[in-house]
């Protein structure tokens, strides 16, 4: 009999942002792929005997391959083992929690989803800023500030001014000063 | 000495979904200041001894208004308790905690803020949509569907269409053919 997947959305790294049904999957894994972006707290979590494998992703450097990570859980839940997919943030928002989903649903094994807190609306929070006001702000919009290798941004900064909405750039600092550039010409 | 107030983003529902945080503060509350949105499990979390205060809101019928809510969080913490306020989804979306915040800060009450799941994302998820996709979809946009009482929605749905991105509007159910045909104009 086939195991089953789970994928955890990690937080943005406070161990108390895990969730409570996040926390108890970690703690009942027979395996944990995990991300460099999930806390050393929350990884301490792993039970003792279970499986760690570390996928742990760099900008420009990815020691293991997402084709090879979606192998790895589908291979592993082939054994009957219970895997914990653990990833920073929340799965699928620029998670390529889809792509792995997509490998296992190939197979027909079993997986669940469980939601993190995603850091484009946590870390304006702890930092005083709600992403939405009533008197002044409401929408919010989360982009990708990071293109895939050997591309370019695709970003229509005139559409985004137009929105009036609160602008999240996420895994944008090396492009920032293109971002800022692109919003600035049209806020003219 | 005066308290402290937490707000706390209860999630979506699901009690699973609440934070490891969000839990514990419930469970040390001496006051709970709760909205509809707030399922009755976490509800039932709220410790016996603790006060509960209900106000919850429901479409077109608000029973506590936006003032009177600040002000109770306001006068509860100068007597020195410590309370949570409990959200759903989470404070900061669409949630008015900014306003809840500001009255805070005017009178120099400590507070602290614990983001909740947003239904914006986790919605989907559950439903197996990844609200982005590496190969089809590098943002993600954010939208009340709810106009403040008297006044016209004001989209700029060409500048959405524009974007690409995956479009989640939240309290749209009242103006869903709206959005859909100010949408479907601008997709042709």
């Amino acid at each position: 009999m086939s195991g089953k997947v789970i994928l955890v959305g990690a937080g943005p790294g406070d161990p108390g942002l895990l969730t409570v049904k996040g926390q108890s999957a970690i703690k009942s894994a027979e395996v944990v792929v995990f991300d460099r972006l999930v806390s050393k707290v929350i990884e301490n979590m792993i039970p003792i005997n279970a499986e760690k494998i570390d996928v742990g992703k760099r900008a420009s450097f990815h020691p293991v391959p997402q084709e090879e990570i979606n192998q790895i859980l589908v291979q592993k839940a082939l054994e009957g083992k219970r895997v914990v997919r653990l990833k920073g943030g929340d799965p699928f928002l620029f998670g390529r929690g889809g792509e792995e989903l997509e490998a296992l649903a190939q197979k027909n094994i079993e997986f669940e989803v469980i939601p993190g807190i995603t850091s484009a609306i946590a870390v304006p929070s702890y930092a005083g800023i709600p992403v939405t006001h009533r008197d002044f702000c409401s929408s919010v919009h989360i982009i990708t500030g990071h293109a895939k290798a050997g591309k370019e941004l695709e970003i229509d900064y005139e559409a985004l001014v137009r929105t009036k909405g609160t602008l999240v750039f996420l895994m944008g600092v090396a492009s920032l000063p293109k971002i800022c550039q692109g919003l600035i010409e049209f806020l003219k």
